[in-house]
């Protein structure tokens, strides 16, 4: 139908979200969404643009319409999510969409540009709702009523002093239900939870999160109230923080865009491979250094790589977990402690039951029950050591204030790759050969 | 202060909210939870226990809480809550709490308990807003106060017929614009997005997500109005599923509990290692192969183990941004293919400049300059079966239906453990002997 005449599309159109329009819009060249965004309403047309992914580039999109229509679109958008998209552009873009705009817009849009992205200023609406602590029931449905033909949703009333420094919230529930002639600041809740514009994004989506909120309000150091984050712009920062903490754990830097080119995933990849590499010369030193044990029980090439192996998956489990606890709650010293201890029982358990399966395989295949031993051992001793550093490492870093999710598997694998290549071509040496 | 006298305790636990407390509560044992809950009005006490994690077993709590305390806290809790920390329960303590209810409460309870845990059904409150098309704004707003006074929150109202079938949404905010007079069914929006009872928790966390809601209605086959789910519902759905994702992909079975004790871990993790145990024979099948290879040129193996975890850390770099990208969107055949395109092209790079540095290691080292071109060679195809697999398998298992997550680190080392091997000591068969 994308190839059909204007009016059967347009028909076509009208079926669709605006949310659903911008996951079509993610998939099809830009002269395509150029045509489908003439036959939209400017309404949904904003809709599609402020839904699209960053990575589907809607700043392209945008500066890419004619003037006028681009014109009207942006000032349709919400204004966190027009700083978002202009963002995007160079400068002398930036430019030459915020001079065609209505000067108030442009103020705005400009005044949140300053904020980083990833802070409460940078994820922002300034549109809010707020009333008056002074204003009675009457005035403050009516200021409500007002404010509310610019902004399409709200869940929380803001209430000011005539400096516009926040003194509470309240909700349109409650002057609702409140007699006429009761005044706002007699309805006003002052136990409330506020982010300061320069908090971190991840901290914003924690607070709505933990105190279920729709939204959380942003103030200046001197409580001036500057916007609002919504609980949609927080589900959008878990997804975000979510693939950043599976990106790390991979050993993939974690700004890496996951639809970008093979040149970002070659800059974002290859310096994690080279420390593995430098990891890997350490774990094959091992082996270089029993070169003549394995030169006279070459059977043990085979089973260096079981042991390495198993210990490196054991040692990732212990990390996943470990890690992801330490990311939805902070640990108590003997939380931290039982941790390690659980994981060091993990271990050992798993370690002897693979470690008798691989013994029994060397017995019958290879007639030699000491190697067997040899192998039990040291597939108990690697997955030990990799309960105690898949669960230990992590937490000793958060513990002395590092991200602990640096403790990738990259590093971690090391361990289990060097302890396990010791423990089996030591104990061979001085016990087969 | 949990150890002062019980009035300094009160007073201090004044300051804290009920989420707060939740969290604390985590951390402390049983009977310091009991007193506290004795010192807490009836009110918080509920939201504390329904913000408890599940892990932290607030049915535990409840369960020894005297008869009479227990009921006014059970009562004060959102069904949906209630309903999922009693079922946590055995029968019996099940029967013991619900006996003791109001007939009404009791009965709303027994009803959520019949729907799966990870469906609409189990997830949603059966409280909402609901008015009758057939009212005009005036009996609307006083049947909204009306029920208003047992729901703490709400963001939608519903619209029903006489027989509760869903017609519709309304916002209050509409209600309030509308002129005296006006009949709801004028104002209902009736472009809604709904679930069904049964409907995955993921696709119900997607909807929300999708369109920004703060509440999706649940209907029966019917279409009648069975209750709503609400974001912060959905929050807590994406952090179990982000936790699910994590640990799949680092071969941990998805319901191990984060902070389950050592025999859970040992029963989720054990299979995963022995299904590891299987390809890591099958990896060490190739080097038993190439034995002679190996026991000519015993520095071999030593240079064997950086191929094949080279190989395996590429792979789980580009498995872990495919997984990703599947999990949040979609991917049409065209950007399927050329995900697995770009992966190709990154494995090849990286591959290459990493080859070349142990090819110049090897030249310098070992003096053997056609070793070093052989570790080159292998080391670049298997970075090359790091990406085709890497993205390929998971792109696969998804369009055959298949959850790509099960593709795990696991299964994709696998291949580049055996391809490494093949590649080096086959090669090292051919060029070095």
């Amino acid at each position: 139908a994308l190839e059909g005449p204007e009016d059967e599309l347009q028909l076509l159109l009208e079926d669709y979200h605006a949310s659903e329009l911008a996951i079509l819009f993610e998939s099809i060249p830009l002269e395509a969404q150029k045509r489908i965004v003439h036959l939209l309403s400017v309404e949904i047309a904003s809709q599609v643009i402020s839904e699209m992914k960053a990575e589907a580039h809607p700043e392209d999109l945008l500066i890419d319409l004619p003037s006028e229509k681009r014109q009207e679109i942006v000032e349709e958008l919400d204004y966190d999510d027009a700083t978002d998209i202009i963002s995007q552009l160079d400068k002398e873009d930036q430019h030459e969409i915020l001079q065609d705009l209505d000067s108030e817009d442009a103020v705005h849009i400009r005044n949140l540009m300053t904020y980083a992205e990833d802070t409460a200023g940078g994820l922002m609406n300034t549109e809010v709702i707020k009333v008056d602590a002074a204003m009675t029931k009457k005035q403050a449905i009516d200021q409500i009523v007002l404010q509310s033909e610019e902004i399409e949703e709200f869940y929380t009333i803001y209430v000011v002093d005539h400096q516009d420094v926040l003194q509470g919230i309240v909700s349109l529930k409650d002057i609702i239900k409140a007699k006429s002639g009761v005044s706002i600041a007699q309805l006003v809740n002052t136990n409330f939870v506020y982010v300061k514009t320069d908090t971190d994004q991840e901290q914003v989506a924690d607070l709505i999160s933990q105190y279920n909120l729709t939204s959380i309000p942003v103030v200046d150091v001197n409580m001036k109230l500057m916007g609002r984050v919504t609980f949609d712009d927080v589900i959008d920062v878990l997804e975000e923080e979510n693939t950043e903490d599976i990106l790390k754990f991979s050993g993939v830097s974690e700004d890496e865009q996951l639809s970008g080119n093979w040149w970002d995933a070659v800059k974002s990849r290859l310096p994690w491979l080279i420390l593995n590499l430098g990891t890997a010369f350490l774990a094959s030193s091992v082996i270089r250094y029993f070169e003549p044990t394995v030169s006279k029980l070459v059977v043990l090439a085979g089973y260096m790589t079981i042991i390495a192996g198993m210990g490196g998956n054991a040692a990732t489990q212990a990390l996943a977990v470990t890690i992801r606890r330490i990311t939805l709650s902070d640990l108590t010293d003997n939380q931290a402690y039982r941790t390690v201890l659980k994981e060091l029982t993990v271990g050992l358990i798993n370690g002897a039951v693979n470690g008798l399966i691989v013994c029994v395989f060397a017995y019958f295949y290879d007639d030699n029950l000491l190697l067997g031993l040899v192998i039990f051992i040291a597939m108990t001793g690697n997955l030990l050591i990799a309960g105690i550093t898949g669960a230990g490492i992590p937490l000793f870093l958060k513990r002395v204030g590092v991200d602990p999710a640096i403790a990738s598997s990259i590093i971690i694998t090391t361990f289990t790759d060097v302890f396990g290549f010791l423990f089996l071509l030591g104990l061979a040496s001085k016990l087969l050969l």
